[in-house]
């Protein structure tokens, strides 16, 4: 791809797709933050100048990625002349329609991926989610995602905020079952890692089963005798009300009663 | 290992242990199951004979292993004569002493994992609990569970409870998790297979990193905008009063004001 890119933000997401679209040839022609040791950080991983002030930014990109805070997004973007380049966002739960006020070309180019600073993620896997204001901006996105997966989707706006609420539970809330797991088999002297296989295998199932199938566990039997036994073993109340509340869930949609 | 087994029960967990220990060459002399079909289908797997009467089971086996519903096992046990042969569940909230009523040889073998009809698991890497009356008993358990798997650990009652517990919260609360994100998506046209390498690197991260320094998303950073927003966007009652306590839950736990 011939286009340079401008990466405005240097957080966990901007840095894992600038650092991508570098080690895929494409040309990063600047890096702004606000934060002086972030810019400088991300900018010398690419090899490319940065810039902390937002009138420094140059209008050379033919593209700009926008990969900042929802909150910073919308003071922001006011602050850049953009010079009616292609600006697009990275945020699952941003209209696209909030660039509309900075240029006349833009667009969302949406990593569905939890990103950590301290761990390399295989970006080819990751589905990418494309929108743009016309088919040429669209082009140019499914062009630069192409890159670097081989997964890139044209999803709406609407699609993206119920992909984003949907990898809260995917992934954040799972994390917090794993949490809780880990707590409540410290407190007897277990170590954590006695429950990997157990995660791998819940994960992995429903690659080949809707996790509708998958269900097991004493929630789905509706059985009272191991749920209260359970709910007694749980000292923090929180906790024993959140398996009380799950557990329910659980038995109503596998029974069909609701949803 | 020379000594005989016997299989009482056929679900999904006899079944895969019987198989799994008889692939590995353990003889296993007979199964039982009040329900003829499933007894049938069992024994045929691993070529061996089965009854259907209590009255039935053969004591020349040298371990029998019960494996059926923790409400069924409390009823059955006194009805067979186990000649005061080794005795072994494999439940995770039930205490081994429920067996001292039926033989003066008794302990618990649990493998922690879920078991589905449909899908082959490997035996190899299953972490499997074992916990006996008497130093031979558990070599004798330690023996056999060595025989199918690498990880095997001695693990009391109390342990083991805990480990039950936990293992609702990483296995059945998870795949809720993963249904209700199946439901948001497909609702606006998306297709699950989307959340798929989100729902492998959330569980692969917990290899390197603990559960509380993997946690992402708006809970954790207290981002109320995305919260509400998120909120707003689920029609289920009780799918939103979910999202609420969870993402509580988190920014608690994270946060460290408690627990």
């Amino acid at each position: 791809m011939d286009m340079k890119v401008t990466i405005i933000g240097a957080g966990n997401l901007a840095t894992r797709v600038a650092v991508e679209l570098h080690r895929k040839g494409v040309e990063i022609c600047q890096v702004y933050s606000r934060t002086e040791a972030s810019a400088s950080m991300l900018a010398a991983k690419i090899g490319c100048p940065f810039v902390t002030r937002t009138e420094l930014i140059s209008d050379e990109a033919g593209l700009f990625i926008v990969a900042v805070n929802d909150k910073v997004l919308a003071e922001l973007l006011p602050k850049i002349n953009f010079s009616n380049k292609l600006v697009a966002h990275t945020a699952g739960s941003i209209d696209m329609d909030v660039l509309a006020c900075c240029s006349a070309n833009y667009g969302v180019f949406y990593p569905l991926q939890t990103f950590s600073k301290t761990r390399e993620v295989d970006f080819q896997n990751i589905p990418i989610c494309i929108e743009a204001n016309t088919p040429e901006n669209l082009q140019v996105l499914s062009t630069l995602a192409n890159t670097v997966s081989t997964d890139v989707r044209v999803i709406d706006s609407q699609q993206r905020k119920s992909l984003h609420v949907a990898a809260v539970f995917a992934c954040n809330f799972v994390n917090h079952m794993y949490a809780i797991a880990s707590e409540l088999v410290q407190k007897y002297g277990v170590p954590f890692d006695i429950l990997k296989p157990l995660i791998s295998e819940t994960a992995e199932k429903v690659n080949e089963l809707l996790p509708r199938d998958a269900q097991t566990g004493p929630a789905v039997r509706n059985d009272q005798n191991v749920i209260g036994f359970h709910m007694n073993m749980i000292d923090d109340p929180k906790w024993r009300e959140l398996y009380r509340l799950i557990s329910e869930s659980i038995y109503k949609y596998q029974s069909g009663n609701e949803n």
